[in-house]
């Protein structure tokens, strides 16, 4: 099993990627993985990890002496830079040198190249990216979350069969719980698109539980929820914001009075504990669903720790091969 | 001023609605409220109430024998009861008797007897529902919040004239900093709608700011955030659901180990703090905006504090001619 990871991608350098794919390594022994990234900078790097020597041989680099900054238009940026990490590592995957790419660079860029690279799976009208989040019982799948922003319901409709065929592998879960986001749960509530994707859903023999709304999300009664790439990017970026906000303010409450600041320094292992949980970027990363071959996209801000979930959750899609799952179900409902 | 107040709305009887009213006399010695509802019911409980005597004078009953339940559909549940707290509050408005209407009732079911019974301002395609949130600097107003779920970009733009005109006289801050939510800050990003709305708000002469995201929301630097009511709606709900988790989570983790919940005992006061001003139903209510008239909605759970502040703000936007200045910016629009 060969994981290529862009090893540029990301908010805080290479050190922080060789550090990922070197806890991912020591976890899993029968792992390589291809670091992306300009050849001499990452041999240097390695060499200045202490303990790189144990796990040398399945860590190896290629070189790509381009990067796509985040600043750049995705739709510009791959054909100006045909050797960037990120469409080097597309190249590995598409030549079989690699079975899946992780990148936590520019998301837009890395899903255009892994369109163009890749192509899409049989039957996918429209490829999307998953995300799972944290709840109070197991966690939920949101797709699409940035990919799609107009949307129509047969879109919508392969959004819940990729996302439940992905669920049911890296949750081993069978039949997951599948909830349309809208603003009620009765089947007559909603926009346009919502309506008629409820009866595409209601018809299918994926497990339907109706609409639901955008409390429902974090409740944990959900696996996967269904929505168009511009209503699951805000919800995923408003949830980012409030949880800030919301720390931010409670530090204000609590910097106002000594009793409090003592109660904090007792409970703050307690806090961390809950941040680690919240912290969607330890889930690993969003898989890019609809693909042909294996892609994640991880947050730009990921811990090392974010970055080995990534890899260890690229090798269990490409393990249980998500995509022919994908390709099964969807076939089931064009030929009906 | 006279303020209507439906005493059967709410999840949580007519008792909280009494002491919200109670509070809201108490603190303005102007106002007048008239309480809707089964007129015996609603005597008896004012007579049990040890402190209504200083201000009976000021509290009338309205005798509404009927009221609206949650589980009605706003499109039959109006027409069917006609005597409804709601549909009886909207007539004394339209006759002059009350100056505005305040609910904690049906919100759908509310917004449609407005629409009926005042119809709409001069100018205005689609009245809409406006909402303050906590941030951590000064609050922010998006609009719509769930009265229109299938919007064009006339209708957003007039949201963001009809919030700006609110928010300036609610907050007392002029010119108030108007974004568009979308996926990306750039004038290209976003859906369809996104993009000729984006053309609307830029040519006009509003403190448009652009294009903002998700994680903007709460982060303090916006006054009025601009979006559909199916997007508006999730936002909130999303928002509501994941404080609610956290909340849960959080406590899990402290009640794990003896040591954090001492520090939980001495931290509490500012975690109320917290709880208090992260709660949206202490803002007061919702204004309806675009209706011929005042009206307020309440979150179903609001406490009678939040129910005295929604009365406090329906006072401020009659006083304050909040309609006036709506239909004068867009008439200025229209001639333009």
């Amino acid at each position: 099993m060969k994981i290529a990871l862009d090893a540029m991608g990301g908010d805080q350098g290479p050190e922080l990627l060789i550090d990922g794919a070197l806890l991912a390594l020591r976890r899993n022994k029968e792992l390589s993985i291809i670091l992306l990234g300009p050849e001499n900078l990452l041999k240097e790097r390695i060499a200045q990890c202490a303990d790189s020597g144990n796990v040398a041989g399945r860590l190896l680099v290629e070189h790509a002496p381009e990067t796509v900054t985040m600043e750049e238009s995705p739709v510009e940026a791959n054909p100006q830079k045909k050797d960037s990490t990120i469409m080097r590592g597309f190249d590995l995957v598409k030549n079989g040198q690699a079975d899946a790419m992780v990148s936590a660079g520019h998301s837009g860029a890395t899903m255009a190249a892994a369109i163009r690279k890749l192509g899409r799976l049989e039957g996918v009208s429209r490829p999307g990216i998953a995300s799972l989040f944290p709840t109070r019982k197991t966690p939920v799948m949101l797709m699409d979350i940035g990919a799609n922003v107009d949307c129509r319901p047969q879109h919508l409709f392969q959004f819940a069969v990729m996302a439940s065929s992905c669920y049911a592998l890296l949750q081993n879960k069978k039949n997951p719980r599948v909830g349309l986001l809208s603003i009620g749960s009765e089947p007559g509530k909603g926009n346009a698109l919502i309506k008629e994707t409820h009866e595409l859903l209601r018809q299918s023999n994926l497990n339907f539980v109706g609409n639901v709304e955008g409390r429902d999300v974090y409740g944990g009664e959900l696996d996967v929820v269904v929505c168009d790439g511009f209503v699951g990017n805000i919800s995923l970026k408003i949830s980012e914001g409030l949880a800030e906000a919301a720390m931010h303010m409670l530090k204000d409450e609590i910097m106002k009075s000594l009793q409090a600041k003592i109660g904090y320094l007792l409970i703050r292992k307690a806090f961390a504990a809950f941040r680690k949980r919240v912290d969607y970027a330890e889930y690993g990363g969003a898989p890019l669903l609809g693909i042909n071959g294996i892609g994640i996209i991880c947050h730009g801000s990921s811990s090392s720790v974010a970055i080995c979930n990534a890899i260890g959750e690229a090798a269990k899609l490409v393990e249980n091969k998500v995509n022919d799952s994908i390709v099964q179900s969807l076939r089931q409902y064009t030929t009906a």
